[in-house]
């Protein structure tokens, strides 16, 4: 229960923001595709997504595997998918006494909907 | 050259906007997150995000294949991404005359960046 177990697991993966101008607004270069194209794909489970989303929108955005094991697939496969978007660089964890808890860092989010800003010049 | 000869080729595969609501704001259902995947699935691959970049970035919002070959694949390959795209709904085809046109809507993009808007209620 003590802050003084915590073991950080993963620092993002990459630098997420600001890796990239919104898609609208010129040709993305290579590495600008290679940096972003993993956060897209890392949400493009529909299990992921439902976990990213349960982690994002819980009390204080953040959660544990028991708080959002629900989703209708076995543990081990919770674990596989929770890692999977530790290593996008979408979620970080963080052991406290028992539980891992899994936090979005709201940083990613609003990198990951600022390349999907629309831009008007070219709307 | 004239838009008589217009051949929609896709309606978006799915009603995209609005689909469901931000990721922070609740947990996603199994159906929100089966109809929200598929679209971030299809920007997780490098290749598709510098076509869909590029399309969405070009004048007036829409480009033909002569336009966004330069991203170092080959034309059947080109040709499969944009197919993957537009089964995503992400992007919608016309034919005129010898080229065939692409396009991304803006409401798609709106639409997956209120799935990233950062609720505040839960930062």
């Amino acid at each position: 229960m003590s802050n003084a177990e915590a073991l950080p697991e993963a620092a993002p993966g990459r630098a997420v923001a600001p890796c990239c101008p919104p898609l609208t607004e010129r040709p993305f270069t290579a590495e600008e595709a290679e940096t972003a194209a993993p956060m897209f794909k890392a949400l493009g489970d529909p299990v992921r997504l439902r976990l990213f989303s349960a982690i994002a929108s819980h009390e204080g955005g953040e959660a544990c595997v028991c708080d959002i094991s629900d989703v209708g697939v076995s543990q081990p496969t919770v674990s596989h998918h929770l890692k999977k978007l530790k290593e996008a660089g979408l979620l970080t964890s963080e052991r406290r006494g028992t539980w891992v808890y899994y936090r979005v860092e709201p940083s990613v989010l609003a990198a990951m909907g600022q390349l999907l800003a629309v831009n008007a010049a070219t709307a």
